[in-house]
């Protein structure tokens, strides 16, 4: 982790690494993909381009924000990100790029889609990005692709070392657009959390208490626990359940209270689908709680 | 641009560039992409090998048309694309490779896949691809996968500088197969043309009216438009809405008219779907036309 | 081909190769498999990273086995496949590393997913992986993402010639767990196969038979064979249908057989969903039969 821009930018970890990972809600189906790709490539044709996913549902930044703190972590120091789930293309949301205290360059619409990194990584430097100086020649006329005319266009020539960091534009506060992220609790033994995501293919629920939170108390692995889940204040699944290493300690189709891959506690059925199944959803309104019995 | 087929030649810029880019119907679910894949690096393993899309509707040759005009111009000169939709593989449809005036190589059935590239920038040479010679070794009790065989396996060959674009085969002309392109027109003020494709992920309307025809009257950003969509000369939306520079200068499910990403004229809601909502297709026989109120 | 483990351990193409192909179950609508692809670029940044599927229906073993060896001859010697699907992550089922006679490196849990690979093409060594040495720093809390904290990892570190294949772990009997796969027959101038797998996208179905046995009996292209499908030996298909090298032989919409990119034997109508049409499934319990009329 680093604790200065000055010293993350001192070392410029993206000029050795060379690489670009994107993000999108644009899907697969049509060329918008390749063509930031293809822009990235003309600005310097030894960058590396990666996808973390173009399947972001439409417009939802707090899915954005979520599925960008999952991958981030995993990819080196100087990795580059471009994302762009932008339903405000055009209005008057900043364009910026963000140093993290992981060693890692952002480059985003800033509305909201850097909350989850800024909270639980914390951002170093943000700068605005000037549209006008960073943008694909001859682009000026189309309005609606800023993902391909600025943002695959800045992040390669970041990425690249083209262009120096503090080049990108005006210095701003680091505060980004914040979406309200809730902090889990413990009282009397009962845990209270939200259900942030799901994963999505599998229908298992993922929620904000972290494993050392979830510990902390009196509940180890092999304890039966009861799972309250609520919508609105309205209770809409109540059953006691195991808690878990790992699948394969219940039968099919049993729930279980498990540890997901980001450390958070998670609710599946074993080789079902828990959110299908009982009809759950996410974000703020879906609330859990959890307690030993 | 180029100018002549010697010119580009001479200069090879794919020698340098040594990246293939694909575009089929195949969908990603099984191993067919993945085995293209294979076949190029099997080839060269210094080639890089990007993706256009795969989601391509089956058969569909319209639209792999118009995906690979839509990406290709921001790649480099030098990049060579493999094509592959393909419903009439092992027919007499010629297979070939083709050098654009834009500096790309595309190999590909010659069915129409060039149509929208051969109109708006250009075929300088187009040779038929000797499937005995540029075929992958062992291959010939394939008949049924010649993306893999021939197509991967030649557009490898020349995106590494193995082969030379004159030993692919014999010189045709340079007119490859084409699908009907409408032009569209202005009279008395009001502008005619046609739904070319749908902007998958969102359902906006995206026309074949490119800016310049459409500001060339007496329409400016900022005007009101009336705007009619006929399906075979019935009439199936009319309605006045704001020719906008972008999605947030209309409230939240409005209609608007602006200009897309490859600068033509383009009609959405603002975070709706308006192919869905008012059940518009895409094609010849889907009209629009445009006039100041 | 290779014939020894020791050979091929000389050679050690992988060094050379530096390419490791994924394959999972996870879809791609979060940051799963991107956070795969970080951790192998995190352990050498010259890996070249590809996918093979991540559509993978969820814990269908049958296919991912099937899957794996449809692209894996098309990739060069030294290619490292990390194939994950994995229903019983963190039960008793090994997980493990093999080299197989065609020079490929596959690490996987020992599930299934290998059963085509052994009976088609040889297992020349197995090794069990030794999940507390090669596993990503720090992930010790994570019980239920093998695929980043394990298979990326030690993938990687093959790849790219960090680890011996040796070091992997404790050398085991060179047979993995099996699925059954049956074998096709001929009697009385009668096929009878299995309809293995959809090829998904056009809704064709690819059977066990191959084409040497196919034509080794009377049959020939042109010739009209009755084709006949059933489910728990219920007929639900029969049909004279023409042996066709290419769908165009046949008029649109009209069944037809034909040898796949396999070399098996394969039902299909012309530019129509044959599974879907007459409501075919795979698996076992489909059986296919076909006779020269």
């Amino acid at each position: 982790m680093f604790h200065a821009a000055s010293e993350l930018k001192a070392l410029a970890p993206w000029k050795e690494r060379q690489t670009v990972v994107f993000m999108t809600d644009f899907g697969t189906a049509d060329g918008a993909v390749s063509a930031m790709h293809g822009v990235a490539d003309s600005v310097c044709q030894t960058l590396r381009l990666e996808d973390l996913t173009h399947e972001i549902p439409q417009f939802n930044i707090w899915e954005a924000s979520y599925r960008l703190i999952q991958a981030l972590t995993y990819w080196a120091p100087g990795t580059v990100f471009v994302c762009v789930v932008d339903p405000g293309v055009g209005s008057d949301r900043e364009s910026v790029a963000v140093l993290t205290a992981s060693g890692h360059i952002i480059v985003t619409p800033d509305n909201g889609t850097l909350s989850h990194v800024a909270k639980k990584i914390g951002i170093l430097e943000r700068r605005r990005i000037s549209e006008t100086e960073n943008r694909l020649k001859d682009s000026q006329r189309s309005y609606t692709f800023y993902g391909r005319d600025v943002y695959a266009y800045t992040g390669a020539k970041l990425a690249s070392g083209i262009m120096d960091f503090d080049s990108t534009g005006p210095l701003l506060e680091p505060w980004p657009l914040m979406l309200e992220i809730e902090d889990p609790k413990i009282e009397k033994s009962c845990i209270y959390g939200t259900i942030d995501v799901l994963d999505t293919r599998y229908g298992s629920l993922w929620t904000n208490i972290p494993d050392t939170l979830f510990f902390s108390d009196n509940i180890s692995y092999g304890d039966t626990v009861y799972v309250s889940i609520s919508y609105k204040n309205r209770l809409v699944f109540g059953y006691g359940m195991k808690v878990s290493k790992n699948f394969s300690e219940v039968t099919l189709g049993e729930p279980l209270v498990y540890i997901n891959s980001l450390l958070n506690v998670a609710i599946a059925l074993n080789q079902g689908d828990f959110a299908r199944t009982y009809g759950i959803g996410t974000g703020a309104d879906w609330k859990i709680s959890i307690r030993k019995i």
